[in-house]
């Protein structure tokens, strides 16, 4: 399974091509339209989300609700368009271009980097890509991939771990009770004392024009043992997580299990005891190691988390350089949101849902939903009196 | 750029094709050979290392030292092969096999998840591709990557921040002395006063049985702008580097830059100004992103760290269950490294290594040396004017 | 460089995600939409082909007339989708999928292999996508790949040799007189009178309601010596546009140079011996290879051929099973193109170019459009003193 | 599933690594080294045949005669390095280097594009790699290829079609027997008058010093309905074995079922009709399409041919010019190959048979043999009942 995704924050709109998918596979529309929701929520966030109300459009590879095993094409719209397009038109006029370019990078961003890299002068060329915008278009195809999921029994959750200095206590919960609490969460936590506090930091943040970051914790149950592979380094899925989630726009570190704690604790507090019942097969009395061993699932629920820095803030100046006169400036144009950390663990779900899906498509064959489905089922029965 | 590794911890040698390299490229063994010696040092090892003394045989793509372009094949000896042959021979007799089988998987490597998955009776056709071993591949491999990175004037260095409970204080040095100073401590620690009790904590944890994790730090200077790209999330390097330290042998998380810190700073406190000078070009104040926006290398050091769970302990014991009897046994095989996080550390900056280099080759594809040589030249030019 | 194509025969439209260019190319909607049109000429050609008068909607990765080195996204509309909304939506209603379904597959199509494989009973599910609709993705991605080529001094050509029993005879012409005549040409073909004779069979093919192939002969100059290489068979560039070639569909078969008639001469007929003046360095005094030694160019043309059968004729029945009571029927739809070999060298033309394209920026830097093109012209210099 | 090659024509070894394999394959060394044997065998073959005899040596991946999942590795010795060491060692001295340069390039060898590309001015750096010895490496994965299809039924055959202006007659033959008449005809051919013929035509070649190609065909029988996709044209099968083909040292062309004949036939006499029976589920009345339909097997046997073109002539001199001194010479170095194609077709069945495993356990992913095997026999159960 692969995906491209393609477009700029403000034109016309994201475009995401899925190959690879299984046939016969129920497309719920509204089960991405879900995601993409999920996505625009959460406390701390501006004006745009209102504007977006997203939603995809299927534009192939799916008739009278299933997938054909075509690729399938989605498109979601920028509502905002119309105001841009003398912008973002591909071929407006070079005087229009001038009047219009953006010859100040902002520091957090890939403005200038960017710049460098592809020879431009108008940031514009870079941050309009660069933009998390584009997260939308992999929230919809880790949707996608949750489609395949859900048809086997594995489930996703996420809450958020931390916002600033806050931090959530623990909590255990059944999978359902944590997706439902951590919905109802405007900042997409469990703990609500610490939800109250982090929602009056966000407040506060935003009026120091200031923004904030945190840790989101992404949960993933029902998983087959063996996923991944420890025979060769780039099939070990932990690390393929990684890749996907250090991805994400913002994100700078990420763990698995009790992750960076690991290295604090002694060896006999770390590893996971092996257990064994007649119903339930091969388990494990703890689960610190995140659903991992040698690259692959133990079959244990996949526990990532992730760290997001804050927001680039732009209201709270900080110095760079205008590419033009090498003279420095106070980077301190306005944006909206000064925490998108809520946010940022519904994306976080959504590329982790694409790996795991991609790991289950290397292990079963499934040129249709059913013998994936059936083979997912016979080989957790073989687990099972293995 | 790609390599394939092969080799079982107790088979003959572990081999390492590397296809994609330029030709031209002064191909120094002793260089790969210094970088797999360095793999085997460290306070905490075992009796292994010794026998070990890791060196590359060179069977192809290299003549009159230089790489003619085509694949280059390493090979390295395990020395203690002779003592192992019935045991991993190809064709040794199913009596054998039924004599030397290990039904007793070991709580945090990959014996369990990795039989049920390839459908192993036998632990050690998962445990002899599993273990640390094949990292030695890994290192090879990242030691001819690093002889193009050298020619560009691109280094790494490496040190342990943490090893148990203690963490080394933040100490500022420039990359050559850093790179001596991490060399002449047995922990590979830059603070004297850390490395010290890091050692004692060894000794103690060796005493008790049990084994320790810790932190490494990658440092890579002399990075053009631009490696990576922000225009496809599969393209961003730091989430390829990600993927790369993740799929180091008990490595349980990374981090760029100020990492999991960032969960609790401000943005103010987060990002990195952008200052101008006629002599640097662009650069930052600080280097708190670790060297990375928007997936893409800003020129500051690459900053990247991982966390390594202790070697899975096994004086002490953990409970695990027997696949034929599906008995509880305590899992307590001896076993001679207490801590491996030095040597994890010479690993780390390897395969980071590979990833830059392979990013490099992106940027710059090059069929000699030369050519990259003079490409990366002529880039840093412009990026100077730009 | 990647590219994914999306979209059914009758969908809403084709829609094509190109990754990897560099940015600042100049992106010419007209050469794009140029390409499309010369896929749709041709003698031969049925009703659907004026319908369609394609042309592409450029929805990402351009700027005031220029990428930015974001992914493109390309929409090629289907003219007719009002007709067919209710047969293709992806939520139409069971009960229109079941009166619309067809059970009848046709031989020489995708239908019944396409619907074992994906558990389909109606043939639609599969016909919709294997159709040849899709070259016209193929030909917008190709048409991109153009601009890179033609930036760099490479030129591509073709024109048919081939049409059933009609054989043209070898013309010698300049590059530049054989676009010119080949565009004239209904037929595509530079032998006036076979042109002539073509015609005339196609008209008695349509008469009797049978249908024609042919062989389409695709040439490059410009080539620079070195694309491809021999160090990996994965790498040779002639076995990458052989693939090309023969996933185009319907084409049964790809040549090189005097291809299958290599077999026929002694090697002393074959080779093409090596010549050296100080105005074109080394040359070759004649191109019995195609322009490819050793799977890499030689910098002669490259020039390769691929046969067509002919369209599944579906006047004159061919008998066939129906999947629900199997009983065998006379598979006698009809339609509308007797020959569809004259698009089909264009077609192979503009996936050659993808290909020439993509190994161009293998071994050249070109994050930017300008950097290509120094590379380029000073690798040119080099070659010429070599 | 996956692999690299390396090694040198008077190198010390070939080495393959072959990753992804699924475990618990019968890893039956002598099939291995029977194909390496027949690849050695054929009439026209010079004095190097003899002294090669290659074996493999499995020195990973393999134990108590199974695979375990782990990557395999195999080296084919070169027996006569001994004789090679100084000028092929990595380090000899720059004198030697002078001493055993080679600046004259050949004709149809890779020798000076190569060259010109990597930046050597001693052609042994090129013509090392791009020598024939490679497809050794090539058969000996095709041959690990092999040991999957075999358990599943699939079943590969190859033979002689054309040498030179001899054409075998076409014979119709059980595959057993196909099978067992080529490997009894030392030209690979079953047309024994043909065969006569050919031998007679190698030995006037190699008494003119000159050399000959021709033509081989692949036959593959067993194939289930299905593998390769039409859904994206880089997944079709067909493609996918065109470029393994073209691929191989010296071929220039390929063609699947009628191929190139198919351009002369009218539609109706080129498509295969569709039948049906209750023992054979859906069959063809013919396979003029060799196999595929859509880029997918429509279960008749995969039928490839490739055209060789004649080894590169040195008898019977070619021009060429001296990179040095810039003057003509007649490039007349003897050499000992005077036919190789019954070689050939034994490694074009060996990459075809790659690329057909591959496709397999892209449709069948497997981590055990047993798994696959079950999977591919319950597919064709469902497939006879379609």
């Amino acid at each position: 399974m692969r995906y491209l995704t393609a477009g700029e924050s403000h034109g016309p709109q994201l475009t995401v091509i899925v190959e690879g998918l299984p046939s016969q596979l129920s497309f719920a529309k509204e089960k991405i339209d879900w995601q993409l929701k999920r996505r625009q929520k959460g406390y701390g966030r501006g004006r745009r989300m209102q504007i977006e109300s997203d939603q995809v459009e299927i534009l192939s590879g799916v008739r009278f609700g299933k997938t054909t095993g075509a690729p399938v094409t989605l498109v979601i719209e920028n509502k905002d368009w119309t105001h841009w397009q003398k912008i973002m038109d591909p071929y407006s006029s070079p005087e229009e271009a001038e009047k219009r370019r953006i010859p100040r990078p902002r520091p957090g961003h890939a403005d200038l980097n960017g710049a460098i890299k592809y020879g431009h002068h108008d940031m514009r060329d870079v941050l309009e890509r660069s933009s998390a915008r584009e997260t939308a278009a992999r929230v919809a195809a880790g949707a996608v991939a949750r489609l395949i999921l859900e048809e086997c029994g594995i489930q996703l959750a996420s809450h958020v771990v931390r916002i600033g200095e806050i931090e959530a206590e623990r909590v255990e919960l059944p999978l359902a009770d944590l997706i439902q609490q951590a919905e109802d969460s405007p900042v997409r936590c469990l703990d609500k004392e610490a939800a109250k506090r982090m929602m009056e930091l966000i407040d506060q943040a935003k009026k120091e024009g200031d923004s904030l970051g945190g840790i989101v914790e992404v949960i993933v149950e029902g998983v087959p043992i063996g996923l991944g592979s420890h025979v060769h380094w780039d099939r070990k899925l932990d690390a393929r997580i990684a890749q996907a989630v250090v991805s994400i726009n913002a994100f700078k570190g990420v763990e698995f299990g009790i992750g960076f704690e690991a290295a604090k604790r002694k060896g006999s507090k770390v590893h996971d005891e092996i257990m064994w019942s007649k119903e339930r097969g091969f388990y494990r009395a703890t689960n610190r190691l995140g659903g991992f061993e040698g690259g692959m699932t133990t079959g244990e629920a996949i526990v990532v988390r992730g760290v997001m820095k804050p927001i680039p803030t732009l209201y709270k100046p900080l110095n760079s350089v205008d590419i033009d006169t090498k003279e420095t400036f106070a980077a301190s144009i306005e944006r909206s949101d000064s925490c998108a950390v809520p946010a940022a663990s519904v994306v976080a779900e959504n590329v982790v849902a694409w790996e795991v899906a991609c790991a289950l498509l290397e292990k079963f064959p499934a040129d249709t939903a059913d013998e994936l489905v059936e083979q997912v089922k016979q080989y957790r029965e073989r687990t099972l009196r293995f």
